[in-house]
């Protein structure tokens, strides 16, 4: 094979690896962790099932990759927009933006199976911690950034606060996955922001 | 049948339907919901399969029974440990000790098995959400009697709060399970300590 030829044929096999990655996310939104078999991921994507095995090994392996992939797509976005933010009020505000895309584009949707699976199948619940952690640390350096010339960081150390701020973002989404209604996220958001004048600089 | 024979195969009724629950119970801590079959609850009880059937219906309902009992037991026990207390710090020390409890005593293993479950299999939703709500509002009596006086009721509604308290909590007890780390539930505990503070009376 030439030179040019190995590269289509890495492109090619790039391009099915996503390709797959996206029919694995849109099973996930549309049936969940139980509907999503190699079959009906094959099936949504147009692709040979046996591609599947060949790119991913399991179709465990493959639902993590597109966890990893939704979830690397929304820390770029949570970055982005918070990358400008300086105060407590302009972190909720975005943060609630930010919440009502992760709902909109289905990310919640994807998560909560995928940590419903992790919770019922022991095998994947290192798998889940672990990419929990990415978001542990980019929140402390968002609470370190935001917090550093209130009185919050005498109070509270920011891993600790990046921790609860995770915990909640579970807790709340879980809540609003199960009532499929997001009235307490959007009071907490409303609450938070409340709460934030008291820390504002008099 | 005498009244008596109806009466001794009544309790005798009942005494098999808290066995299987127990069973059931044990079965969730054990192997988790995956394993959760009627066969295995069947087996850990010593009783036969068919009763299961026969008392519940289908081994979901089952399930949502066992959660409905360690959940009335904790509830009874957050009850007697909060009916006293009258300040946050003091609130924020029981919350810790009853926590702990859950741990200890399965309460968190089930409930994430469950909801595990019912964030996949959506026909469970709905039922935990439900089961969700009477904790919402033992949270918002209990904010409403040991926040009355402080500056906290101006600032953010006591269902709001509880809401949140709840959602704190599902979250904390999921990376607790997930990471088999509890030392992030800890932390929020002695965080909490510190800026309860912040709400004391001068």
């Amino acid at each position: 094979m030439t030179r040019a030829g190995r590269r289509e044929r890495r492109d090619s096999g790039s391009s099915t690896r996503r390709r797959i990655i996206d029919a694995a996310l849109e099973t996930l939104t549309a049936v969940g962790f139980a509907g999503a078999s190699a079959r009906a991921i094959a099936e949504r994507g147009g692709v040979n099932q046996a591609l599947i095995f060949y790119h991913f090994g399991t179709v465990n392996d493959l639902l993590l990759a597109a966890l990893d992939e939704t979830s690397r797509r929304r820390l770029a976005q949570y970055e982005a927009t918070l990358g400008g933010v300086r105060t407590v009020p302009e972190l909720l505000d975005a943060a609630a933006r930010l919440y009502r895309e992760d709902l909109a584009a289905g990310h919640i949707t994807v998560l909560n199976e995928m940590i419903g699976a992790s919770l019922t199948y022991p095998a994947l619940r290192a798998e889940i911690a672990r990419r929990v952690e990415p978001w542990v640390r980019f929140a402390e350096a968002v609470i370190d950034r935001v917090t550093g010339d209130g009185p919050l960081p005498e109070l509270v150390s920011s891993h600790d606060a990046a921790r609860t701020a995770v915990a909640l973002y579970l807790g709340m989404q879980m809540l609003t996955h199960l009532n499929a209604d997001d009235t307490a996220a959007e009071a907490l958001f409303a609450t938070g922001r409340r709460l934030a004048s008291l820390f504002a600089a008099p």
